[in-house]
């Protein structure tokens, strides 16, 4: 059986991705960056819970750079987190260009170091309406240019490519996934907000699964008039 | 015309594709990487001097996880830098991991980020016998990927993917390149000890071209001698 390396942001996709994982490989473990965004902080500090839980080990890479030079709302240096569905245009403001890519470059580097033959990332179908760097057309070369890149050929799993969130928040519970322990809200705050684009999500893959959500919402508005609001 | 940002660490190599993107392109930038390598301040010195020299602006990206983490003789947490040709097995223990994919990452975030088009990567032919992340079997779907995970469609050239190091002294010589302001070396030292693989490659690459070596190397053992004792 193979070793993986799991690109863990502490979220709901890659935690159902680390549960997953540990039925799949002999050994498993985490990485998780810091690359300046308003919500890693909370973020990690939830990746961490899970970890813990679950006895994997954890490393948390450095990015700052990411939050020095590039443009992006996800990002401290940024303006404000739009509130409102992913679909929508202005939320584009909140992708942090390339991250996906530098993100498995650095997990393929850091599998090859550590004889670690396979990275698994949990994107999801419903990730490729505003993020490029999301999409098979992104994931498949990425994958081949890993393999041809490292002595080990480092193999780029991602299996929930073709599964929306809603079919995750399934996985997960199917896998008695504890989400009280995930962290999804760009805001970062106390609680998670409940009305920017990752928490709506979040909420409507609960929603839509029939899985109850855990979570304590800042905004606690009931989501079948949030999705009105939203005209989604 | 488009935008261009050169990977661009002081070397021969990187150097040459400045050279040359500066007729190719309407805007240059250059983007150098701290990862912890032995000779990383000694090159990134040169670097800035052919910067200032030429006019063209330069960012440094701490990547400072590379030498906390990653197995490597050529970063300062790794052993001995050996000495000979690259072709020799033992020069794999310099190879850092997947240095490349996550150089070509980043700079792919930040041309996106600086709205730039065209990233350079001056890897070249003779780069192929140790390194699996300079062969075109990377960098084609490196290329793919970068295009399709960025809104820009950002573009990956490799102008001396098909040259030999000979064939970059000779173009470098066309165009002016200021040899005397390049660093190769590995070991990071005071002058370049002209005995390691890639000290030993620039010198061959002179000597073959046929272009004078401006360099002052510590071991200044005439290159015929030294040919025969490494038996190339």
């Amino acid at each position: 059986m193979q070793k993986a390396l799991i690109v863990f942001s502490g979220g709901m996709d890659s935690t159902v991705a680390l549960y997953d994982a540990l039925k799949k490989y002999s050994h498993v473990e985490t990485l998780s960056f810091h690359y300046g965004s308003k919500h890693n902080d909370r973020e990690h500090e939830h990746a961490l819970k899970t970890c813990n839980t679950l006895g994997v080990g954890n490393t948390l890479i450095d990015l700052g750079f990411m939050g020095q030079y590039f443009q992006s709302d996800l990002l401290k240096s940024g303006g404000d987190i739009p509130e409102g569905h992913y679909e929508e245009e202005t939320m584009k403001s909140t992708v942090v260009p390339f991250r996906n890519g530098i993100m498995l470059s650095v997990a393929a580097g850091l599998a090859e170091s550590r004889e670690m033959s396979v990275l698994v990332l949990g994107n999801h179908y419903g990730d490729h309406a505003i993020y490029p760097d999301c999409r098979a057309e992104f994931i498949d070369p990425m994958a081949r240019a890993i393999k041809a890149g490292t002595y080990a050929e480092v193999e780029l799993h991602s299996p929930f490519c073709k599964m929306t969130k809603t079919d995750i928040a399934k996985r997960g519970a199917e896998l008695n996934v504890d989400f009280s322990l995930t962290w999804s809200c760009y805001k970062g705050g106390e609680k998670q907000c409940g009305r920017c684009s990752t928490c709506f999500e979040r909420r409507e893959a609960f929603y839509d699964s029939g899985i109850p959500d855990p979570t304590d919402y800042l905004d606690k508005t009931d989501f079948e008039i949030l999705r009105e609001e939203y005209e989604v």
